[in-house]
Formats: C-alpha cells, sequence, structure tokens
C-alpha cells in the first residue's frame, strides 16, 4: 500500500507558491507522487493538491502542521493534510432501496474504497443482510414524523465515538434537519440525488422525469448543505431513456447511474480529490 | 431516392389496429418497408409508424385519405401521411451564432436532411455568406423592442407564400410571440436550448451552469410552444465539463453539443419520425 | 406479471407478411402488445419480433405451431414463440472474478431478469458465499489442463436434466471446447468479453488496451461460437481512461462496464428481443 | 490574448524536479498559470507541463535554453518551450471528403484553434470552395500510383518555405511514404482513422464494422509513423448505431465524430497539451 501524504491548498492567488511548497517537500526529501492546481480567475483563488511519499520524508507528519506554518501564513492557506496510511471512517446510511448500500460494500471489500465502514444506519431492517454479508455492524434507527429530533439524536450519539468522517447517505430517504448538518459541516456529508440536478429537485424525480419526457435521465453526487439539492456538486452522469420505458424502467437503469455515481464521489473524497470552494468543486483527477 | 409513403397513426388502443392497417397496405400490394409501434398504457393510446414502398402501390395517394377513411373512423385516428417523394420546405431562423446554421445547410448539401429550404431569415445580416455560400435566400429582418409586431407580422408574410412546413430556430434569439407560434402549431417549429432541459431554463443557461457548478453540460432540442422553453422535447445530449472549463469553454464545448442535437431533430421531423402527444415525443428510430 | 407470448420471426422478404400475423393474432383475439420489425435489403430478409397479450386469446398455445403452420410454411418462415409465463432457465458459469455473478444474481432478485437460475458452476470455490446468499445452487467443478474434457462431461451432465436454456458465461475463464458449445448452438451461450472487440481479442485485453495507449475501454457481451471472440455480437459499451490510469484501473473501470454490458444481453435474450441472424443480431428493444 | 510560455518535460524520475522548476520560475517572477505532471512508474519517467505568465518574467525568452539549461542537464531532460503568442503554422491535407477542412476552418475562424493556416494541400480540385469562403491558400497536387514520389516532391517544396509546423490529415485518402514521415518526424503529423483503433486497421473501417456488426463506431485521432495507423494515440469517441444502421448511416454518423475526435487532437497539440512518450500520448488538459 502507498504510504504517502496530501496536501489540499486553497488560498489567494499570488507567485511563488508552487515553488515555496515544492521546495519544502523536497528540502524534507519527499518525492512528489502527483501535483495539480487550478487557479479561478475570477476569484483569484489558488487551489493546489500535492502528493508525496512519506518513505524517506525527514518531517515527523505529527510536527507537520508546525512546519509548514510559516508557509501558510505566508500566502494565508486555508489547508490541510491527510495520509494515505490513515483510512476514512465512514458511516453509511441507507433506507429500502440498497443498490447504492450493496455496491459500496463489495467495493469496499475489492480494495477501491480505501476506507474504514465502522457503521451502517438504516431505518429499514431489511438491510441486515448486508451487514451481515459483509460482517459490517448495523444500527437500525426507525424515523416517524414525530421521532424525528429523538432518531437524530441516537444517531448522532451512535457516530461521535466511532469518530466518523464521512457520512454517505445511499438513498437515505429522510431528510436531515439542518442541526445534524451542521455537525458534519462543512463537506462531510454525501449524498446521492437520482436526477440531473439542478432539474428534478426533491422528490420522485424519476416520476418528474417521465412526466417532462426528457430523452435523458441523471444521477447526482454532491455534499449536504442545509438546503435541499443544493450542495457542492461532485459528479453527474447521465443515461439514454425513450418514449418506451416507463417510470419503473427509469427506476430500474437509473440504479446502474446512481451506483457509478455514488462510488466515483466516495472514491474521491476518500482519497483527498476533492477540493470544495464557494458552492462548486474541483475534482482532481 | 426511395419512394414510399409514411402513415403516422395516434388512437385510443383497441384489439385489430395492426391488422386494419396491414392488411390494407397489404390488399393495395404495398410492401411495407418498416413498421414500428407504441403504446401507452397510462393513456391507452395506439401510436405508431409505417412505411411502404409506393412501387406498384395500387391506391393513387391523391385518393389515399378517401380510401383510408373508414379504418381511420372505425378505430378514431388521428392521422397523416407523408410522401417521401415531397421533400418539406424548411424555414431557418438564425440570430449572431451561424454554427448551427451552417450545420444545418453542410448537412442539406450532403443529403442528410431532405428537405427543400427555401429560406434562411435572420436579424443579423452576418450570415449572408453563408446563404450564399450554399445559394440559398437570405431576407434580413431585423428585430427590435419597439419593431418586434411588426417584424414578425414581415416574417409571416414572407413565410406564407413559400408554404413553408417547418420553422427551425437555429440559435435564433428573439423570443417569438404566442401568435406567431400558434400559424404554426401544433409542432411546426423546432428550436434548440442551449441546456439540459428543465435545467437552466431561460437566458444565458451556460453561464447558470458555470455558476451552478455541473459536471456536464447538454441542450436540447424540442417542439416550440407558448410557453417559453416547455414544449414537448425531441432530443438531448451532453457533454462533460470540469472546473478547469470557463465560461467560454462551456459556449465552445456547447456548440457542438447543439449541432448534433438539433440536426437530428430536423431530420426526425423531415422524415416523420416523430409522434408528438401531450408534451411528450414518440420517436420511431 | 404480464402474461404475453412473443413471436420471433426470420424469412425471406416478400408483401404481405406484416398482414398475415397481424391478422391472424387478431383473428384469435390477440391484442398486440409490441411490433417491430427489421428488413436486411441486401440479403433480402424479413426479421420481426411481435408480443401480444394471451388474455383472452383465443388459441391454446399448445396447439400454436399446428395452428401457424400455415402462415409459416407460406412464407417460408424460421420462427419460434416464448411465453412470457415460462421463465427461461440460465445456468451461470464463473471463476474467481465475482462481479458479474453478484451483479447478476440481484438483478435477478429485484425481478430486472425473469427467469430461473437453478444452478452456479464455477471453478472457484470462493463464490459459494454469493450461492449461498441468495439461495442458489452451486456446483464446483475444478479445471486443469489435464481434466478438461472430463469436466465438461460433468457440466453437461448436470446441465441436462435441469433443462437449461441459455449458459452465462459470467467472467469464466475457461475456454468452453467446441464439443460443448455445439450442445448450447446455436447462441445459447452468452459471454461478456472486456474488450470492445474486434479489439484486443483474446487473454489479457486491459493489459493489451493499456500498452496501445487507447483513450477509451470496452466491454462486449456475445453469442459464443466455436471461434474465440467472435461470435455476434449483442451489446458493447465503452468508458473513457487517460494516461493517469493503470491497469490496475482499467480492471476497476472495465467491471462496471462488464456488468451493465453483460446484463443487458442477458436481459434482452429472456426476454426474447434477440434476433441473430449471419454474425449478427438485431436487437428489438 | 495570454501572453504565456509553456515547458513540456520528460526525464527519468528523480526527486526535487517540480521544485526545481518551479524556484526558476520563481525567481524570475513567472506567475505559474498552470502546472500538472505524470509519472509512468513502469519507465521511471517524469512528464511535466507547466505554464507561466510571460508578463513580468524576467528572462527575455530567446535567453530561455540557455538560463534552463543547467537544469535541464541536472535532471537529464528532454524539453521544449513553446510561446502562446507564436501561432504554430498549419498545414491541412484533404481529399474528397470535405467535413473536417470545414470543421476545422470554422473552428480556426472563431478562435477555438489559436494557429496559423498557411496552407490547404488537395488532391481534389472541389475543396477550393472551402479555401475561398475562408481565404486560405488551396494547392491542388493530383496523387495517382505513377506520380506518387514527385507528388511528395512537390509537397514538400511547397511546406518548407512557409517552416510548418504540423500537418494535419483531414481524411486525406494518401498514404504517405515513410520519407515523407520521416520529414515530420517525430509527432508533426496528425491523421484521423475512421474507426475505433486497433479496431479495423486500414481501409474501408465503416464496411468492417458493418461487417462485424458493432454496436458503436469510432473515430481516433493519432500521430502519424512509418507504420500504417498504428502510431500514439491521441483521442477516440464513440457514437452507438443499431441494426437499422446501414453503412452509409455508419459513414454519416462517423462524420459528426470524426470533426470532434480530430479538432480535439489539433487544439491540444497547438496548445501544447501532448507529450508522446513510447507509442502513447500524455493529454495535459
Amino acid at each position: 500500500m502507498k504510504n504517502s501524504a496530501i496536501l489540499l491548498v486553497n488560498c489567494p492567488d499570488q507567485k511563488g507558491i508552487n515553488a515555496a511548497i515544492a521546495d519544502f517537500i523536497f528540502r524534507a526529501d519527499g518525492n512528489i507522487l502527483h501535483a495539480d492546481e487550478h487557479q479561478d480567475h475570477e476569484r483569484n483563488l489558488f487551489l493546489m493538491r500535492v502528493e508525496w511519499e512519506l518513505e524517506g520524508f525527514k518531517i515527523d507528519m505529527r510536527e507537520f502542521a508546525k512546519q509548514f506554518q510559516p508557509i501558510a501564513e505566508r500566502f494565508r492557506m486555508d489547508w490541510r493534510v491527510a495520509l494515505s496510511s490513515r483510512r476514512p471512517k465512514v458511516a453509511i446510511f441507507v433506507s429500502g432501496h440498497d443498490h447504492c448500500l450493496a455496491d459500496l460494500l463489495y467495493r469496499h471489500e475489492t480494495g477501491e474504497l480505501a476506507c474504514e465502514i465502522p457503521i451502517v444506519v438504516s431505518n429499514h431492517p431489511e438491510v441486515k443482510r448486508w451487514a451481515d454479508f459483509y460482517q459490517i455492524p448495523l444500527r437500525v434507527i426507525p424515523v416517524t414524523p414525530e421521532n424525528k429530533r429523538e432518531a437524530e439524536r441516537q444517531e448522532l450519539d451512535l457516530l461521535r465515538p466511532l469518530e466518523i468522517d464521512l457520512i454517505v447517505l445511499a438513498r437515505y430517504m429522510q431528510i436531515l434537519s439542518p442541526d445534524f448538518v451542521r455537525e458534519y459541516s462543512p463537506n462531510r456529508i454525501i449524498n446521492i440525488h437520482h436526477s440531473f440536478l439542478p432539474a428534478f429537485v426533491g422528490g420522485k424525480p424519476h416520476h418528474q422525469a417521465f412526466e417532462r419526457g426528457v430523452k435523458l435521465i441523471g444521477a447526482t453526487s454532491h455534499y449536504v448543505t442545509e438546503g435541499l439539492d443544493d450542495g457542492p456538486i461532485i459528479e453527474q452522469d447521465v443515461v439514454r431513456i425513450s418514449h418506451r420505458d416507463t417510470v419503473e424502467d427509469l427506476i430500474q437503469k437509473g440504479r446502474d447511474l446512481e451506483k457509478v455515481v455514488l462510488s466515483r464521489a466516495v472514491r474521491w473524497h476518500i482519497e483527498s480529490r476533492i477540493l470544495p470552494y464557494g458552492n462548486k468543486t474541483v475534482i482532481f483527477d
């Protein structure tokens, strides 16, 4: 397994940022594996992802923040560093549609998703068989309009001691309250919406798509913000449909899309390839 | 060139429609080249396209309506027949963006679009070079907020004696008045909208897409109705974009999409492959 | 569940075939649900699929062949009829890569694949967990260069009493002998090849693709014939790759393709939507 | 217009290359606009593209080679630098199919292709109208089996004084001799092949695709080497076809593909985004 560090940087653009970072890594004997950057000229922003090998790197990563501090201050950086050896902890939330759950657990098992999955949370007990199959703990927390606040409290109590880094809503059909979202803000909850956003916001998007008579249907993975379906988009894809397709056909074709579009987002997040800024994302792929 | 007739039928679904139509054509010695049908079970509709060779067909097509009348009445059909030998007359409306115009005229020249194009109408004189290149008459009719009603009157006066069957809005940036649209209703005006409808209705969709941070941009060809951008969709397609793409890149990538998505719609209309019903279309491809 | 009959016809093209078939169904009070046809003008062939409701149909389907015989003879038809109520029996063969197996069993469970799966055959015991999970019988038959003939004999002995209609090679890494293929000829074995055929025939196509530096990789589902990788193609799809992708990335991206491309082929076969002729297929979708 | 320099580097991978380059540019007060890199771990290669603004850059670009020499030597770099202010000179070769020619000239006019096109060369006089329309000089040089060597000599005599940087074969149907190719080696001739290479190498690929019954057709742009159709691939794309499509339909659908796939390759070459190595290309997009 790769033993590397990944630095994500967001700061006002000016000359010398690349040189300062590259020089800092080189002086500590780091071998850069990949560096990519992006400038947003309208907002005068510099956004960068750089990954280097830790084998032979002369800075103890527990000291990294202290050592990097002068550069970060000089360029007024918003930054974070991730270690490939530290697998993020991911909680998956799911309701009755289990295709995304089954898909994520399969990819996790094959090593495609380099994370821990210490818990699956569901308001539907039927998904237990998947948790059992992959030997992942499941907690069933039913949600009703009446107990919703209490249910979210239980969920948060469950997640906190697990030190969850990311919540994945794998077709979880409950809308999270703003309080819940704030606990995992910014950008620590990923949702899959079964339409090509911003078309067909809200409920039953396949029915909406069918009614409108579109010729392609889509799926969108995005970070969850307090507003419904309007967080930063991570990935989207579409598939062709025709007049022959019923709503049920759309739902079935949608499943294949949703699996792929959600799993790409989760993978990129885990690999620290996503740099959200404003209401957008930069994907360093 | 193919010498064929195409029958498009829309009627309440019941047993025996296929048999009645196939038998009618067979008895007159017609050779069916292609037949396709669709049922909308929710609305109990039967929709069909059948094409047959006229070589050896024993009914004079001028008498077809009379001969077919008993079947049409029996099944309460909404129907029409088209002859491949009669090339539809198409007027192209265009403003300053000439890529769709240039593309349609090229496809017309190669025979991909089996129509006549007796006139190009523009509110921008710059497109004259394309009309000259392909030797198609051009009429420049400037449109301002003040003269809009008068301009549309001039356009209608121009089109009527040409017996135009279809108007193609090839990035024509003026909104047609309901009165104008009614003259070519239902479903005789095709527009290209530079977004994946219903996302980004209205003006400057590429700017809207850029602001929203979507990962794909689209184009939609549709029939024009009195409501803006909400007529029956004929065709859609998308192309992938990334954070690197500026609004100008979106506009450039959009051009390639728009050409393809509009030309498919025009081709299918000309070949009588589109059966609009409700606010949708069946494409018999 | 739909209770319908599907007739697939392949015969020399001439006038009156549609009329004869539609009339035959109508006289027995059948309601045609869908009819589609295709002519191959080069070979003068007429190819048709017609599906009708059996509710109210006045011919006992056990008598269908006898009743339909005069029409079949008159037009020299190669034909067969399938009943939606009779779910085809499918055997899945798999080796160590289990993604297509897991995918097919999931789709089977959701009802997307309307078939029975009485047996999974594998030369790798590891796939047992999937058979157990979905409660499908598994038979492990190891294959070595030495025992190959004997292993195939065991497989055939296993399949015959189960009256298997279709064998699906879901990344089964053994090449079937011509004798085995003949038992399920013509066109009763579907394979998934992990390349865009005819590019990269044979072994390790992802390695071949990587070496050649292609910008898209593909997958192809096809009927198995005695020649390697050259049977009639049923479905193909591709995904974009870049210079960043290693062979392992290609293998991983390929998995998503293979699942979709194989499952479409199996679904179409089960729904009698494929009409193979010559070395090609017509897909009535 | 952007006034920038682009450095392309190919060298053995080792620590400190990024730092050395970024530091070099920073010391001369260059503002890096974009930097991207790739490592080929199998071959231990480091490949990089870095673009910086020349406004305020303190090194006279005529002196760049001399100043950069120590770094280049230290890391044993194969490198070149391009200036966005120097528009490459492109010659387009075309035969009777003029769709790619018309498309490239349109894109050139809109500014999408930032190059000069001092000459179009054709063995078919019919393309004259496009040269006239866009006011580009045309030279018609007929090619027969007998005069081929002489024709190529005329072509080379024509191109040399124009100091052509890149030859684009826009459906030029003559095979260039190895001698000719060597004059523009390595990687200074781009061809569009109308198939998804390596499938359907050689002549009439659409006919080959039709015979094989594939479900997608493709197009491939690649650098021309002395071997037929086997140079480094730059870009590929595909479009779906069905049993309904005749060879003529394939040819028509192929045209749309070829235009897009060729124009992307030409654009990337002009913008110094392609780094060929071995028989592959890195695309810094």
